[in-house]
């Protein structure tokens, strides 16, 4: 593929890709900065990596205009266009192999109960179980000893990768991904307090529901409700080994990075960002777009929407950085104070004694 | 289900059960209050609900008998106990379909070894595998795809749900609860540094033992013991994703929210409370009734029973919550100190011109 | 099993084993010092158990030649040697018995594709599926319902576990272990944000590497590369519920404790130890025999070989230490400064009223 041909096929999508220099050099593989060789075509999104433009190899690079493209060592044709990282994309998409990790159809070895229902064009792994009154829709794979349990209705183009569990009465959507060990709807964490210091379980009678173009990560729990629905909507995006309790609510294109926790009740809005390791208490009302810094813990309701916050207890983050930066300067601006404190203690001392 | 009929059945429960209202409604669902409609019943038990009282179109509310029951636009029927959680709680056991997720029996497509003792009213299963001299108890559900490692003791009545892998030598009492991905008695985190810097795997011989009436969410972790037991006693609740290391202890109604975790050795006393992403380092012990706030970070014993704590690293939730006000306030705090300093110094530099 | 025998296994690996008191004594277990009982061999390795000296049953113990030996009450014979824990660890390698999870062979019914070349010294458990281009090497064990997808090469002597996930492409070599649950290879968590709010994936086109001898716990996640690989080096050993993110490298010998997360493009060196908890955004360099502490929240790269860092953020550990302990008596010290300030103010007035 000539970079001529690269650049006709993202102008598909996008209104500018510029070309600075040699338009038939042939582009064999698309490779990271610091990995690329000759025949690669690479990009540059973070300026991070700006250090690598004057040695990388690669023959190809896609950069932004704002960026210099005059380095003594590199030899690379360059593509200007706005947005670098998404033009890789489109091309990692475009280039990619194809992923084959299940047959189409059936596997002789997987087990669909009777009054299951599974699209004839849906892709069961071996040994998956498709339990009773559960519906698999067009197009969709179910992996290698994944678990569908009573009555659970998955969209078309859904693909659960191997070794999930899909409690009783989940719903989800089309074009939902959920990979390896995640458990969708098992039971909420709910007990009351009994007079002897026992507990006893408050039967989670909820269910989960997943919206259309949600992606859930790898050893992710998303709990039923206790009453009515924990719902994760359209198109949010889940990490790895996130907590997300019974009757919680994840807005539309809300991004929660992995190991986060969500307790119990509480909604976050659309279009939020959530830090990896954050925690947030239950009960709680995130408004939209809001952004909360990894390893946060966020105690109380954030009602305004687009706030940015950070810390433990989380607050605002122009709060939260002048804080941290006066406590890492508590040391010296203490002695700093105490020594005017003692000169002036001295001074007065001597003008008594001067008396 | 009339109102009177609630009434009756929870008098079997609790001292105290009053209705202002009609008695003869009928109540057809059980609802938060936030969704509630005509015909539901529903709860007041958490005050930042109470908002809702004045507009909840549900027909009935269970209530504490110290909240007011007369709010203009609402025209409910008050149910008045001591507990309205608990009684919330007893009418969801009574009113909840069963959920049916597996079937009676073994199915087909379970993989029972020669060896193992699975008793005849035991459900297991497809796919579930159960190794060679297990004992599997009377009642007891084991899911699909879940593995039963050899020699483990499954008691009666206990629930294990589908993909939960429980290793070799596992010890559970009954009534025990354990959710999909969770892992029993995976290796403790044990190795020993050599000279030549790699790390020789010190043998983890000992087993885990589950005590009766335990409950375990989701993707858990609990390591067996070096030598000796890693031990969750009776009562105590598991949140998803909690990390419980070798050798640990866990007291009997101990609660772990999730994403906890506790290093090696530790021994966590009875009925304590540990709150989400808090972290206990290895050797420590932990007495009854100790309260650890989320996300704390204990990196030493706690002798006290009762001990409220907080913080990174924790100290007394008084002590605690004092240095986090103090820190808040300290740069109002220290430029006030410092404009007293520097009016000192000019009233001191005035007083030295005017002498 | 006698001392004297006791003494000469362990000559084979140690300079040094020197027994103190009756050579003669047999040993017919090892067992923790807390626990240990007549008949038991124990160790001394951690100071908090040193007061078990003073009361332990044990009839031998292995201890530093730097520590006392005589104890009133205590008639345990001595064995005095360098590190009394390595001596340890040899003799439970010796003594444990073998644990048996998994019988030697292919199991009836394990699904083996086609194309899939399974050494005839493996052995794969039932339900587990080995899929198309797979190579299992010679003497591995693929536990019960483990799922090892397209294309993947799993080395020789290898022990994964039961329920684990390995994608497509994976590449293991000799000797490695994986605990149940954990996945390896699923998608890295990249999202380019489209004008419209949404989310475009994009396309995880590489792979894992995990290097000879390396151990992996329960739960874990480590994600398939972007483009290249995400790498863990020879030796390296991964506790429990671990994230590993895209296109991170883990350094030889380099030890991460449980829960820590490590976001992608990080690169970890050599002989590393990370505390549980702990959390490193993307794109750093960390040097090697860096330590991280527990819970810490990792920002920058850490340049340093053999820095040690703590705290949120991380900062080399004698400053987080200074600054833990001020603000710890930080009421105190404003308190005092504000005294003198008050003093000082006073004694000014009085001066001026006496002028």
């Amino acid at each position: 593929m000539t970079l001529l041909d690269i650049q006709n096929y993202l102008l598909q999508f996008l209104p500018s890709v510029e070309i600075t220099g040699d338009e038939t050099r042939i582009i064999n593989r698309l490779a990271k900065i610091e990995d690329a060789v000759e025949g690669d075509l690479t990009f540059i999104a973070n300026p991070k990596y700006e250090k690598f433009l004057e040695t990388t190899a690669a023959s190809a690079i896609l950069i932004s205009p704002k960026l210099a493209t005059a380095y003594p060592s590199n030899r690379a044709t360059f593509i200007k266009t706005a947005d670098p990282y998404t033009a890789f994309v489109f091309l990692l998409e475009k280039l990619s192999p194809p992923r084959t990790w299940i047959n189409a159809g059936s596997h002789p070895a997987a087990i669909i109960a009777r009054t299951a229902s599974v699209h004839p064009s849906a892709s069961i792994g071996a040994g998956a179980y498709i339990g009773e009154q559960c519906v698999i829709g067009e197009g969709s794979f179910i992996g290698h000893n994944t678990v569908v349990m009573t009555g659970t209705r998955i969209g078309a183009a859904c693909t659960i990768y191997p070794n999930v569990t899909i409690y009783d009465g989940s719903q989800l959507g089309d074009r939902v991904t959920i990979h390896s060990g995640s458990a969708v709807g098992s039971d909420g964490f709910g007990f009351a307090p009994q007079p002897d210091g026992s507990y006893r379980k408050i039967p989670q009678t909820g269910i989960v529901v997943i919206e259309d173009d949600v992606e859930i990560g790898a050893n992710v729990c998303i709990d039923r409700a206790t009453l009515g629905e924990t719902r994760i909507e359209k198109g949010a995006k889940i990490d790895n080994l996130v907590q997300i309790a019974h009757n919680v609510r994840i807005g539309a294109n809300t991004v929660v990075a992995a190991q986060t926790g969500i307790s119990g009740s509480t909604s976050v809005g659309q279009s939020c960002m959530i830090g990896g390791q954050a925690g947030l208490v239950g009960h709680l009302t995130i408004a939209d777009r809001v952004v909360i810094g990894a390893q946060s813990g966020v105690s109380r309701s954030i009602m305004a929407a687009g706030e940015i916050v950070r810390g433990w207890p989380a607050q605002p983050i122009k709060t939260q950085l002048r804080q941290e930066a006066i406590v890492r300067r508590l040391e010296t601006d203490l002695a700093a104070m105490m020594n005017r404190i003692k000169a002036l203690e001295s001074e007065l001392a001597q003008m008594k004694a001067a008396e």
